[in-house]
């Protein structure tokens, strides 16, 4: 349609209403997508992912000033509930965005965290094709590492940087939620404070343990300053050189395999599961009237949905 | 079998090959479930909830150390990777923790955050009904609200308890997860801290958002202290008291059937996901050579997927 043309040619008010579109799942919202797909597959995109409070957000707003400053046209999609990009914030940290928020080469879009099962996924997922069909260069997705939803954002990203803070926990948290995994590139931010060095050992200890591929860097960063960034800058870039290579490649490949498979799988099974939301309520009442256990009707639920024995239970 | 009876003559030794079975998916594992399971329909399931480092651990700690006291067997649930019941722990609180350890009518069972979208929940109810059946009159759920797979958790309680500390971002962090609806009772812990009266201000607000329902109490605490805890008691019992009654009984029907619902039909979407994966595989390799869009290949799924579509597409 004219939303898809208009957007592609990088007009940022069509941008503004495609997201829209998209979220509300307003009439077209499904032609939309599909027409943007095919250009939506240009541009990086780089996930900064960490508990609440080390300073994403911070970090985020740095790194968009300096990829603006090479002129690159960036997105930043913020999935974190307590984001400033989200509104949940200090009058500062939103007045220190604004400058961001009057520049037309720049679109922050804030997603909640919402609804079922993929919501978040499938959300955060339509927004950066809608981003990189506008054609921005970089997209930064900014999101709190903790679940399973969460984890399936970062696996949207090309390059993932997961922040830690000094202090309790918060490397090991990293370690436990599996991000040592998914991280390319690791920054303690408020390394000005107290336990710095100690967070950075943990790290290093951690990836020890993971062994195997290339061994992430641990960076550090008082993103409120500035110090550490232009060192941040210049490893995320070296990584975007290395995801142009053969191996990069490859791995990109790798990842958008598996990031369409559970794609397509949730949604369909979710559709499935909506088509028979009356089977679905009868066969909960069976448990709850002690006729069944759930296992049981879970298997009931499964060939009645399953072509194969379709025809037998009806 | 006979584990499930030594289980539910409230063996401890059963118990923990029980969940051993069910963690591992032993051979065996959907019987016991299953035999288990209308054992499994008493005892009170209370959650707790918030973001790491609000004291949730010390909170359940403090609960589990006068339920003892009143006799009652309690069981503990952890779902948060960096609760000191995970082992992800300073020395201190492993050693408070360890008492709890040695009591024979007290289990704990730690959950990793790990697996596909919904794995935690099912493997969060699996352990609830095995303690359930084995005799706990309170099983506590600790849980980090962020994420649906953490929501999900929540709503196999049937008293949930939210807890904030002082400080930036946590009770905006409650309101915006969805935390504010599912509460029946808020706790700011760590209210000796500065802040703590703008937290308690913070939550009456939302709450008074909220309106409509019985009006959650907001309750301050300080854990490490074990002050505020009597009234935190009371405030649970009182709850659960109202959860005898017919309103209660009626809630708890309610979420019940809303969870098992949930349950069965995420259960039979997975099975047949994973019975279909090489579709999936083939579908999403077309979408990657640019045949296809993912919305279309969802849908293609889901038609051969649907047992009413299926002869066609085959």
């Amino acid at each position: 349609v004219e939303l898809a043309d208009r957007l592609q040619q990088g007009d940022v008010r069509a941008l503004s209403r495609a997201c829209r579109v998209v979220d509300d799942r307003l009439p077209g919202h499904r032609e939309l997508l599909s027409r943007v797909h095919a250009r939506s597959r240009r541009g990086w995109v780089l996930g900064i992912t960490g508990g609440a409070g080390v300073g994403k957000s911070t970090l985020t707003d740095g790194l968009v000033a300096r990829l603006r400053q090479q002129g690159e046209r960036v997105g930043v999609v913020a999935v974190d509930p307590s984001s400033p990009f989200h509104g949940g914030a200090l009058l500062g940290d939103r007045i220190r965005l604004q400058r961001h928020f009057l520049d037309t080469e720049v679109f922050i879009r804030s997603l909640a965290t919402r609804g079922a099962h993929g919501g978040l996924s499938r959300s955060a997922g339509d927004v950066v094709s809608l981003l990189r069909a506008w054609g921005a260069g970089v997209t930064l997705i900014e999101t709190v590492g903790v679940g399973q939803d969460e984890l399936d954002v970062c696996s949207l990203a090309h390059t993932t940087v997961v922040v830690v803070a000094p202090g309790l926990g918060d490397s090991i948290q990293a370690m436990k939620a599996g991000l040592v995994e998914t991280a390319d590139l690791f920054v303690v931010n408020k390394a000005d404070r107290e336990g710095a060095d100690r967070a950075v050992a943990d790290l290093e200890a951690a990836i020890d343990l993971r062994g195997g591929g290339e061994r992430p860097l641990v960076l550090s960063t008082v993103a409120t300053s500035g110090q550490g960034l232009g060192e941040l800058e210049t490893a995320l870039l070296r990584h975007r050189d290395w995801l142009a290579g053969a191996e990069g490649q490859s791995r990109c490949r790798e990842r958008e395999h598996a990031a369409l498979s559970r794609f397509i799988a949730a949604e369909a099974a979710s559709t499935l599961v909506e088509r028979h939301g009356a089977e679905v309520s009868a066969l909960a009442q069976r448990v709850q009237d002690g006729a069944l256990d759930p296992y049981a009707a879970a298997e009931e639920l499964t060939r009645r949905l399953d072509g194969s024995a379709s025809r037998d239970s009806g």
